[in-house]
Formats: C-alpha cells, structure tokens, sequence
C-alpha cells in the first residue's frame, strides 16, 4: 500500500480531487474570483455560456472543498458573494499557468489537428 | 469580437482545449510519459483504472492534438509506442503543478469538506 498521496492509484482521494481541480468551470470560476470577490450573476457572467445548474453545482463543491467563501449578506434583494481563501489562491496560481498554455498553443494545436486531419483523409482515401 | 484566444468566451476553441488538458486523464497519460515512452499497456498499467476505451480515445486526442507520437513497430507481436512531442513536454510542466496541487493539499480540502458537512448536518438538524 503506499502511504503518500498518489492519484496515478484508483482509490487515492488526490484523483477525485485531481478531476475537480483540472475541470474547466473550476479554472474560470477561479480565474475569475482571481481578480476580487463576484456576486453569484457577476460569476455566471464572466464564465459565458456556463448553465445556472453547473454555475450552483460547481461553487458549492468549491465552497465545500474550501477553495471559496460563500457570504450572504442580509439585505433587500438577497445580495450572495464569492470569494476566494487562501487555499483557493493558491490554487489560483497553477490553474492560471494551464488557462495561460491554452491560450499561448491554441494555434499549434489546431495546426496539428489539421494535419493529422488531412493523413486520416488521405490514408482512407 | 475578442481578437486574442480568451477561455472566458464560450465560442472561443481555448475553452474546449482547457477542458482537454485538464482532464484528470490527460494529467496522468502525460504525467507517466514525462518519464519517457511507454507502449499501449504500459500507459494503461501506469493509470490504474482507466478503461481501454477511454485510453484508446484519450490517446488519440492526444496524438491529434500534437501533445503526442504514436509510433508502430513493424514486430510480431505488433508493438506501439507513445511519447511526448516537444509540446506535450511543454504541458508536462504545468500539468505536473496541478498533479503536485492535489497531491500537497489533499488534506487541507479533507478537513475543509468534514467542517462543512457537519455545518450542514448541524443546520439541517
């Protein structure tokens, strides 16, 4: 059995968390309580064309994981922010490295899609 | 229109990118390459618990994507090998953070998760 944390192993807990942390919404919403604390809309806005269902679902879990704060203030309309912890700024840090090589490749990827593209068709041609 | 590739637009192709590369599979498959390539089994003996079909598929997204060779020897029995090109050795590093993000503070999102859930437990009661 191996005593460290290992998420090459099925059952290591550090592979759920592994999934959780390298999802997409994660790396937005993140990124974008990178900049200072949103309202649940103003989340929803900068991640475009993120469901209101995923949006709840997704900073619940991160509320539970205690990677954000969830404070409801007592006012009239019910105003609902967003932050992130310390441990959520940490994790700020290597998920904007991966949002920064998306970016940064974006046109070598799609140069190598096309031509492994264009093999395919020629090889089956 | 956004002229530089922006993973906060839904229609931007970085969004479908930064899914990919931060797929808990691809984190692994190119974790266990980084060391060097590795046939077919080896990959899927190295990620303990991925289905040969989810292997097969993720292989090739990531040979298509260019982060990946797939190379046949012409031996019987047929043998396959995969290593990184040199952009997937680029997306090892940041890749490799992530990895060591969940590994160091697995416990920390533990203790966070039991804290709210007996808040809950408790409010609910």
């Amino acid at each position: 059995m191996d005593p460290s944390p290992n998420p090459f192993n099925r059952d290591c807990p550090t592979r759920q968390l592994l999934d959780r942390i390298g999802d997409q919404w994660t790396v937005l919403i993140v990124g974008a309580l990178a900049e200072g604390p949103l309202r649940f809309t103003e989340v929803g806005k900068r991640v475009d064309g993120i469901s209101q269902k995923v949006l709840t679902q997704t900073l619940r879990s991160l509320v539970r994981d205690g990677l954000l704060t969830r404070t409801a203030y007592p006012v009239i309309p019910p105003r609902v922010e967003y932050a992130l912890t310390p441990l959520g700024r940490d994790l700020a840090e290597p998920l904007d490295m991966l949002d920064r090589w998306a970016r940064g490749h974006m046109a070598e990827v799609e140069r190598a899609r096309d031509a492994y593209d264009r093999e395919n068709t020629s090889v089956s041609a």
